[in-house]
């Protein structure tokens, strides 16, 4: 983190904790902007002083107003500024004078509205350096702390949330308000809630590091429609999850935007902005979500529960269709029914009738009342092989709603394992509802929904205590041969590095590259190939041709001198014929491997996340099934073999199905210094190492071709 | 249709709408299922008359009980049996003494509760027969009818439902109760409602031909947990689809039941009973569902709106996120969004504030109030290239949300598109929800359920107008030498048929197979290969030998007469030594086809539906990547073609990304005459063509191995 970012850090615990506030800009007039948001802090109970910044009333709410920030007498913490945006530059350099460290700018026509604007923020933001000042916004609904300490409402929201441990953070101001009506109709509780707006200043980054220290957030769903700074937000995710141990939930919208764009490389098409998204989320251990009803279904269950550990599920039930179909969704998510002991097994039977199935998933049957649930509940419970429960309740004519929801509440809480629930149907079982929800118990509307968040806790929790630290440097000096020759062409204005020059740069990064020579004359080609060995390849090196095969530059499986030096001519003859102005460097001769399997490895630079490591199969598979993985640069060895394994193709080097067993530690390894070359040379827009030619096992992997795309 | 199922079409009929109703075995006990039925009955407003039938009571809510339904002195129309399992056969008795010919049996313990019940639910379908009773159960919720002319509620559900289109039909009686208190909620109504159990007698086919010609159904949805005649339900359905126009929803539990089973034959292993449900699902134009929310989410579209004539869509929001996380959705969906005509850019622009987002998805801003909302939804409706209309809202302060709501609804009235809406966020929002509901605007809880509604019903739409009438019968005389072949082979207590005699099975149904003919010596095989032409493949023939490749009975490349009589020898020889026991019939010489690429066919029978025929490509990929496609048998050739044209690797085929264009029509041809062969011939239980190779266009396709396990 910089020194800015360590300065946000200091001055957002005042934003959240300020002991005095100064609205400014704000009015008597109820349902605008600067008048609800002065009304709402005074509403929501605040621990502080309220000083009202008005140039024309003289006292709001009962309150004494002031003309300039700079007039209030006593010291202020927090400036929230709601004047119209010609005015905020003047209001935040008086905040500077005044000596506020910590400020919201809710006020909107900044970056937004175009050119103007930003030119506007970028004035703010010059105010903000020269002060010391950290604000957040602008263009934002503001800030909440329900923290009983603080009980903050700078925002213009409708409603105040109730206390809980949820941290919200959203780029977008509209949604916020959606998510406080949906969490309060759902007993959902937050410990801070955040519309950070146009992020001039304090960005997600920074409010992540803050709330990893927070005691009061145990989850943090944030909401973001561009990312600024991928590699600073996987690193800022990736720290508060591994050290604070809490999730990071991300909604992420804009997936589809781009589309398809034409891209020079296979990695350049394969590598859309989602996939890469998806791959640093990964990464880093952040959980995407597909939608807020998705985010809140898995924040319920790791604030309220415990962790599963393990992937075995109980389902209690009184209906068997919704059993069925929560079976069907458990087997769907890759969770599994537990098979019960043979205790569980008599117990349930003592406990419930004969018509009852004791198996699971356990139907107590459509007349079960609470006795009936508690019996089978605990049953399950108590088996060692159950890692948690479902519980499913449909409103029959003998059902005790309210009475279930209690006691499901009751054993729970015995026991160090979760329980979710979903009691079907809308009117008749919202009380039932209530209770649980007062009582922390998950509970989901559809009981299919129970599945998803069991699996995204149980990950979670594997994922904090096996993943090793991730590399995010690479940790030696970069090669000066790679750089130079980069940055050669570069200068020379050329747009790539055709395969003999891309060698040399992979080779600087000790990639293993098939031995090569260059031949000027078919008599030297001849002579190569010999000393080489049979067979050989040849190929056209030229600056000026792009696809070698079109022009009849490459020819294959050569296994004689005197073949060898008639395709050094047919090439050259071949390209003379129909590239007439390309100039001829030579003709490489290198060997040609025999006996491997084909696979790609490539780099493309993601505007958000830098560098990223593309690895899929080779051939046309590869584009039919989009069978590939990313990961963000630098890539150590153990998630290399990830990306290896994440594919399903990879059943191909594994050695099953009368495939051999390949050399996937060679592989993994070229990833891990091609991912080196990434990070060193941001001359390389887009690289294919097409193909890898992969040997059997401890036999290493070959490239055969490569090319590289500058940055040009 | 039997005869027994014209009886059930007209006893149909009265179960709905009896003059009068007899409930059989009730009594005074509230909340116990005998007495509650007939208190439904009584307080729905049922138009006819009620009789109860107790062999206790004098009377029950003021009616006069008779002791026998015999004993009634007038016509009953509808028999309602409540009595415990062990009296319902003499109550069926004494109804069909009555002369009562609709029958609803509520009563559980038959076929649920094991062989026993089994035994007794065989004997009320003999007393059916017996006396020309249909019946609906045993093991049901019941049966409700809306229509204000019945106003009938034989079910002892909770909750009696509002009119409506909508048919439900539910093998789950649990799930019923569930579903009438979600619809209520949501204020969705039905036109019949009917929880038919065991179905022993009346099953979802009679239920399905009765709603087709029912005017108060527009969409029919129906949860099935076990299909017991696949071919009669496509059948119905795709009766009440091509001819009614009428939906059908079905969400199947079970999904994952089965697994993946050790089959000795590829098809075998990649057809699993989902994929087949699927597969025939689609055949039928039925419209599978996922959970209960999505089937009343597509639902609710289908009854409320006009049905959109393509697929670009017009998004109207007041915030930006959730307009983003749409879009987002919608090119998932694989919908569009509409690009707008100079018209309506500059009607948008004249009406909504110059920081209004006018391009698509509109954004109105978020304090916007309903003048706003209708000038942007009416300049959208009114483009030529929108085929429907989202509307999202969130609850910010200056938002009127109830006029916003009633102004939708006038607008789209005015207009043959359909219009969606999402109002995000829960209590504030509940009112203007509510108003969107009583005007039959689709109303979902987050926007992007908007998308999958409207892409099925444009689906739909085209698909009754498109389609053409898919042939269910195969229209020839099955081949008797096929038909003598497996019959013969069975006899012999076969398993499977060789590859030689499979494609004389083959050849039978005038499939492409390779030329082959048999030799028994060396010589002979040399003399038939020359005659053939080179090359040619030498394949051992014999009955024990299943994996002939792993045997060394193979020999592959074959190039001259020699080559031909050594390649006789070294199988036979193999076969002895690694086989000691098998008997070789003899060698068979076929001719190798070249240049082809290799796609796999196949047939297995499944329980559900029957013969179903794979379409696949051939190679490890198939596999890996599970890129096959399946049709209930048989199979015409459109969607022979369709088979094909729905994997993925197709496109393989289809002469682009540097492949040939392929005979796919011949491919089709093979597909289509397979299919006869395998409604034709139940003997065979999987058949493997592996590989099928295909020429180029215009060149035709050669059955290359193939193999036959027979149901023996």
């Amino acid at each position: 983190m910089n020194h800015r970012g360590e300065l946000h850090r200091k001055n957002l615990h005042t934003v959240f904790y300020p002991r005095s506030v100064a609205v400014i800009g704000t009015n008597k007039v109820r349902g605008s902007v600067p008048g609800d948001i002065f009304v709402n802090i005074l509403q929501s109970g605040f621990q502080g002083i309220i000083y009202p910044v008005s140039p024309r009333e003289k006292s709001i709410g009962g309150l004494k107003a002031y003309k300039y920030v700079i007039d209030i007498p006593d010291e202020v913490d927090l400036g929230v500024i709601v004047f119209p945006s010609s005015v905020c530059k003047l209001a935040l350099e008086q905040c500077g004078q005044k000596g506020i460290k910590s400020v919201i700018i809710i006020s909107a026509g900044f970056r937004e509205v175009g050119e103007k604007g930003l030119a506007k923020e970028k004035e703010l933001l010059e105010i903000a350096e020269q002060y010391g000042i950290s604000f957040i916004g602008p263009n934002c609904l503001g800030v909440i702390n329900t923290d009983p300490i603080s009980r903050l409402n700078a925002s213009f929201a409708r409603k105040y949330p109730a206390e809980g441990n949820i941290a919200f953070l959203s780029q977008s101001g509209a949604l916020c308000t959606a998510v406080l009506d949906y969490a309060r109709a759902k007993n959902i509780g937050f410990s801070k809630f955040v519309s950070f707006g146009n992020k001039a200043d304090i960005s997600e980054i920074e409010l992540l590091y803050y709330l990893m220290d927070d005691p009061k957030t145990k989850v943090i769903l944030l909401y973001l429609e561009e990312i600024s700074d991928g590699p600073g937000l996987m690193r800022a995710a990736r720290d508060v999850i591994m050290k604070s141990h809490k999730p990071v939930l991300i909604l992420k919208s804009g997936r589809t935007e781009e589309g398809a764009s034409a891209a020079a490389s296979h990695t350049g098409s394969l590598a859309g902005k989602d996939e890469i998204c998806d791959a640093a989320f990964k990464q880093a251990g952040i959980i995407r979500c597909e939608d807020i009803e998705e985010m809140f279904n898995i924040a319920i269950a790791f604030v309220y529960q415990p962790y599963p550990e393990w992937k075995r599920v109980a389902i209690v039930t009184n209906a068997g269709g919704p059993g069925v179909l929560t079976t069907d969704a458990v087997v769907k998510e890759g969770l599994e029914l537990a098979r019960f002991s043979e205790k569980t097994t008599l117990s349930l039977k003592k406990s419930l009738p004969t018509t009852a199935n004791i198996k699971n998933p356990v139907d107590v049957i459509g007349d079960a009342r609470a006795d009936r649930y508690v019996a089978a509940i605990s049953a399950v419970f108590k088996d060692e092989n159950v890692a948690g429960v479902f519980v499913i309740l449909t409103p029959q004519s003998m059902t005790d709603i309210d009475s279930i929801a209690k006691e499901i509440a009751r054993v729970a809480d015995q026991f160090d394992k979760p329980v979710y629930t979903s009691f079907m149907g809308e009117a008749d079982v919202a009380s039932g509802i209530k209770i649980l929800e007062r009582n922390n118990i998950p509970h989901y509307i559809l009981p299919e929904s129970m599945c998803k968040p069991f699996h995204t806790v149980y990950n979670f929790n594997r994922f904090i205590h096996n993943e090793e630290p991730e590399v995010f440097v690479s940790g030696h000096p970069p090669n000066l041969v790679a750089k130079e020759l980069l940055e050669k062409a570069i200068e020379e204005n050329r747009k790539y590095l055709n395969e003999y020059d891309a060698s040399l740069v992979l080779e600087a990064y000790r990639l293993p590259v098939v031995e090569k020579r260059m031949a000027t004359s078919a008599g030297e080609a001849g002579k190569l190939a010999a000393e080489m060995g049979f067979p050989v390849v040849l190929k056209v090196i030229s600056d000026d041709v792009f696809h070698k095969f079109d022009v009849g530059g490459v020819v294959l499986n050569i296994s004689s001198e005197t073949e060898a030096e008639e395709s050094f001519r047919t090439i050259t003859e071949s390209v003379k014929e129909k590239m007439p102005g390309a100039k001829i460097r030579g003709v490489q001769v290198s060997k040609q491997i025999q006996n491997g399997v084909e696979v790609i490895l490539g780099i493309k630079k993601d505007p958000s996340f830098g560098s990223v490591i593309m690895f899929g199969f080779g051939g046309i598979f590869v584009e039919i099934f989009r069978d590939v993985s990313f990961r963000v640069a630098p890539v150590g060895k153990s998630t290399a073999l990830q990306m290896i394994r994440e594919i399903k193709s990879s059943e191909l080097l594994s050695g099953v199905r009368g495939t051999q067993l390949r050399d996937v530690d060679a592989i993994a390894e070229a990833i891990v210094k091609l991912s080196f070359l990434a990070i060193d040379c941001p001359q390389i827009k887009e690289l294919d190492i097409n193909p890898l030619i992969v040997l059997e096992e401890g036999r290493g992997c070959y490239v055969a071709d490569a090319k590289i795309i500058l940055e040009n």
